[in-house]
């Protein structure tokens, strides 16, 4: 499919191709999203926008989180964008129809979906796990969407503890094992597959792989998002061809040690980092 | 020194006494200084700002604690204010000559100096270690603050998972006790009192106790912050002598499960809860 539509995004729409697409979360895990897209779309430029000075959204009211994804959004319009990704988990949850209802012209991709379908596919005996924030669970918006495709059996839990293991660099050992378990065993032997629902979770998979079994597909939302949005860009002929695209980094607000935290999850070293503010 | 200053307070400036103390934090864990304040000035009306739609403040840079921290202070001082106690560490470690700089008219009370003077007061062999957020241990402010009371050898270590820890009310057992070795082992057995430099870090106060040994003196700052009001009301004459105050809490997000959360910290039910938006 790719490369159909790679021919006719050529003949039939250049310069749309050429523009970016950006990408917001809450702060800096949703880059591991900009790493799957760089992968699988390597010709696009991406404008992330990370809102580094309010993070977290996942223990917030979904009213604030409306409030800020909208702010999110209205900056990355800016920059003429042909598609949004909404790399956070929450507000793929909590805001994604209300973001589409505001910004009716602009395609808005979230992490929720792809990976409900992903997971619909593989869960071969009909039951899913589900694991995220807290407002992404309480949200309930997985298993609304797990259903309407399917008679599934699906189960969630939130696992607030995961993000600032992830963040500390406390991914595998005693720890985050102790962590997973206490979230995670009343899942055990209960699914066929688990949604990571939330951008930090793909790092700590060793650890959650070994405390679910090897029988458990583990779901990256992250991946998913990057396959979903290559498939969108190339049914509308907007897929980038040549080269190599660029990748600015802006955040509200700039943490100590962002550069690690960067590399920690993008895997590179982006073409530019700058301080942005929204209007707060 | 209580009695004479509450003489002194009915004689010379009761209007003065009547005006409320405000405190802010960044989220709902300032309410542990509440608390002691409640407690040891049981008469004061309390207008308390928690900045729950942007908290942590612990993992930010400088120039936006400072950012957040003006609006926090703008906001209380609508309420006429006798006083301001900064609940937040964070805050009081990176932030707090910038507030009194900026409000020249306004005492201005952090959590920071009153630890470090009980500290140097109970550190016999004169060996203080600090825990704290990122942001916090990274100002140096506590060591510059207790190097200019004495020859102090000062120890100091972020412990960024013990806010996590206890905001999900996982304060004992296997787990936190796993992250207290992680962070504390090399701490252990060097330093004979131990400021607890978060606000949230009291909660856990038994597992730091048992990883520390039974020799080590644990600070809690909202107690001391709380014992140095008093004296600072009680020296103006500004303190308020009878009835029962009132606590009125304003939070920039009402999160879920907010009245659960608050009462871990408060220990009681404040008279109102309230959402307010700040200048953002």
């Amino acid at each position: 499919m790719g490369s159909t539509a790679e021919s006719r995004s050529s003949k039939r729409n250049t310069s749309e191709a050429d523009r970016p697409i950006g990408v917001f979360d809450s702060g800096i895990g949703g880059l591991t999203a900009v790493r799957e897209l760089r992968r699988v779309l390597p010709a696009e430029d991406i404008i992330y926008l990370g809102d580094t000075a309010r993070v977290p959204y996942g223990t917030k009211s979904e009213e604030t989180i409306k409030r800020f994804a909208e702010q999110d959004v209205d900056f990355l319009r800016r920059f003429d964008i042909k598609l949004i990704v909404v790399a956070c988990n929450t507000v793929s949850s909590v805001a994604i129809e209300h973001l589409r209802a505001k910004y009716r012209d602009l395609p808005i991709l979230g992490v929720l979906e792809p990976g409900v379908e992903e997971a619909c596919r593989t869960a071969e005996s009909g039951r899913i796990g589900v694991i995220g924030t807290i407002a992404t669970i309480e949200s309930r918006r997985h298993v609304r969407e797990i259903k309407k495709r399917g008679d599934f059996q699906v189960l969630c839990r939130p696992c607030p503890l995961f993000v600032p293991l992830a963040e500390e660099g406390l991914v595998t050992g005693q720890i985050p094992e102790l962590v997973a378990h206490m979230y995670l065993d009343e899942l055990r032997g209960k699914v066929d597959s688990l949604i990571l629902g939330c951008t930090h979770y793909p790092l700590l998979t060793e650890t959650i792989s070994r405390v679910m079994g090897p029988g458990v597909k583990l779901i990256n939302v992250s991946h998913e998002v990057a396959r979903k949005a290559r498939e969108y860009l190339g049914e509308k002929g907007f897929l980038r061809e040549k080269g190599r695209g660029n990748l600015r980094v802006y955040l509200t607000d700039i943490p100590p040690h962002y550069e690690e935290l960067i590399y920690r999850f993008l895997g590179e070293k982006p073409e530019s980092v700058e301080k942005v503010e929204l209007e707060f």
